[in-house]
């Protein structure tokens, strides 16, 4: 087991057992005080801790890091480090917190810990952004709406995880508001396009996960390596105007349907953090080519619920999903991007496309939950939604829990404005 | 008349008159010594000068530049001010060059002028990068031979222009090698993919631009303002593998037979010095969107130029085209990019998709020129192309040139292997 995973462990700080932070998480973010000053962070229970003021502490000095690691504004530069660089600052954190090695009286004079007066920031500057459509269930759905219900898998569906890229650039923190986009939507009676804000705004929800280690340009990616690549993940929503969307996208794929936002949420949970959850995906059939073949399990158990809160009411929890059911794994993602030579780079993002399960509960977008706006969802106060209204905050949440332990990924929470 | 582009100026550097870069041109880029060290810089005929070095001897201390502009590795700090900055940038190197203005023996002391021993690299780090579908003849051949030949272009084409998000990360600088790619590949016979090396590689004649100022996440970009925002343009080969893009492209667009490799020619030409070329472009019937009308011309004359060397042949010239066919101009496609609210930042480029002309002669892409592979192409020696070889160098090449003046983009020149 990895030092910090020993879920024996308890921590000076004080959180509750149901808490998405024990000491055993120790993921990563960035947050900016209220002097615009930066800091490389992570978090136990609800207190922020400056990994930046620990590094200047030396309480890393006997770590390999390349200097002024994480006196950075993003991770970027820790990502670039080894996978076994990832750890041993991550079990450091953990020993430092630990309640048998008591640093607190060290530690609160440091301004180390931090609980107000700060705001959490985008944790890693984006390099680029894919995103992937690996969840069978959310494919068949999309495919049956829009499709053929015989057939509704594309041919290529079944052998390669299918993907696009995406645009890094408007990708957003949690608690930023999301502008309702305006376009091109085709006028279904004129059959001519109008310019239009979206009338069909959705949510897609998703994981992603942010890469580490860089493999050459020309380079592939071994399967049973492609995890080394992989520094940790968060929660994804891949906002989608499906009116934008449906105009523009054939040939090429999504654009400006897309383009106008995507939100993460602020820590990113190691991979290391989630192994006590791993789980084996469903058997790919037919066969997968030799390059996608792979050992072990490599799905997660992730539990993940969207909830919509309109100005008049608490939230609803509108999808219950779950990160296993995603038919292709990060492995392979990675493993197929990289095939054809594509250069992966430390800090680029990859979502996994929307996780559906197979139960109507477990859709995870407004177009599969309403069916194409065909049925209605209503929230707690009565309200009727097909798909997102202005006022709107969406929060999507994720934990893994089991006997032992939980590990969470907070909150993504967005508006829409 | 931008005093740059004064066709009366002469410069105390020598060069030959048809060459691409006389001192009316002044495009930007980037080399490396071969001591590692980078120097922003531009070309008057085939002496480079270091801007970086020009900077450092406080030739442009009068104009309103960010401290150390030219220091960096990259154009992107310059490219993040404001047109009119640009602009006296480039007005003050013709003025210095100018052999009215002797600068001549201060300048030859102060190690400011390169020709050798010196690399072109990439001249921008690209934040994100977007293709697009603009040329009506590619949209109009691609249609034809792939789906219906009497509705070759798709019902959204005329309404806007089509694009889509590519990699970042695998766009290199001419001169460098090109990996033929590996993937996924449907074999006719069993129906079924098979993993090989692409047998359709291909590539695409397109021109790009590098976007300077940003537009905030949320704003669109008025079109009347959206030249504002173009730094400068390049040649763009946005090497194809045809067969590897078939299989994976439903529905989500170009991935992995785009993204193992793009390239880019290593001068920026300004958009002010393709001042003189404006030209009117295709009238856009049925008339666009109020979002997309605009005044005046928008369209640039810009003769372009593939050839094909093989290891046995010298360059063979396979198609001539000019920029001036695209039917969606630069003004409309990043208009269209941001109206969502999309936040365009300086250093993003923005390529046009494949140009081909109406005549055979002037299609962009092999894929065009042998019709799916239907007819041959002869090199000078003899030599048989359907689609590109092993050992093949593709070189592309551009200028713009009217009875005063020229204005080159120099070479693009990768070699497959």
């Amino acid at each position: 087991m990895l030092s910090a995973n020993n879920t024996e462990r308890k921590s000076w700080i004080n959180y509750d057992n149901n808490c998405d932070f024990p000491i055993q998480n120790i993921p990563f973010g960035v947050f900016k005080t209220n002097q615009n000053d930066f800091h490389i962070a992570t978090i136990i229970g609800e207190t922020v801790i400056s990994i930046k003021n620990l590094e200047k502490e030396g309480y890393f000095n006997k770590i390999d890091l390349a200097e002024h690691t994480f006196q950075e504004p993003n991770l970027n530069k820790f990502l670039e480090h080894d996978k076994s660089i990832w750890r041993k600052v991550r079990n450091k954190i953990a020993e430092i917190f630990d309640i048998k090695n008591n640093f607190k009286s060290k530690i609160l004079n440091q301004n180390i810990l931090f609980n107000k007066n700060i705001e959490m920031v985008l944790p890693v500057k984006i390099g680029d952004y894919t995103d992937f459509y690996s969840s069978k269930d959310h494919a068949t759905n999309v495919g049956k709406m829009f499709r053929d219900p015989e057939n509704a898998l594309l041919p290529n569906w079944l052998h390669i995880p299918v993907g696009y890229h995406g645009r890094s650039s408007s990708i957003v923190i949690s608690g930023t508001d999301v502008k309702r986009p305006s376009g091109q939507i085709l006028n279904k009676e004129s059959n001519k396009p109008i310019f239009s804000k979206s009338k069909l705004l959705d949510f897609e929800l998703e994981m992603a996960f942010i890469t580490g280690k860089s493999n050459k340009l020309g380079e592939s990616i071994d399967i049973e390596k492609a995890e080394d690549y992989i520094f940790g993940l968060c929660l994804f929503n891949d906002w989608s105007a499906r009116d934008i969307q449906k105009w523009e996208y054939v040939p090429l794929g999504p654009f400006l349907g897309k383009s106008f936002n995507s939100s993460i949420s602020p820590w990113i949970v190691t991979l290391d953090a989630l192994e006590p959850f791993r789980i084996a995906g469903e058997k790919q059939v037919p066969e997968v080519l030799d390059y996608l073949k792979f050992n072990g399990d490599k799905n997660f158990n992730v539990e993940l619920e969207v909830q919509i809160k309109s100005l008049d009411s608490e939230p609803t929890t509108v999808s219950k999903s779950n990160f296993k059911y995603m038919y292709w794994n990060m492995a392979q993602q990675l493993t197929h991007h990289a095939i054809n030579g594509c250069n992966i780079k430390a800090g680029d993002l990859m979502a996994s496309g929307t996780i559906s399960g197979p139960n109507k509960s477990e859709f995870g977008s407004m177009l599969e939950i309403s069916w194409a706006g065909k049925e209605s969802i209503y929230l707690n106060n009565g309200e009727e939604r097909k798909f997102l209204k202005d006022g709107d905050t969406v929060i999507m949440k994720g934990y893994s829990q089991n006997k032992d332990i939980r590990i969470g990924f907070g909150k993504l929470s967005n508006k829409i404005i």
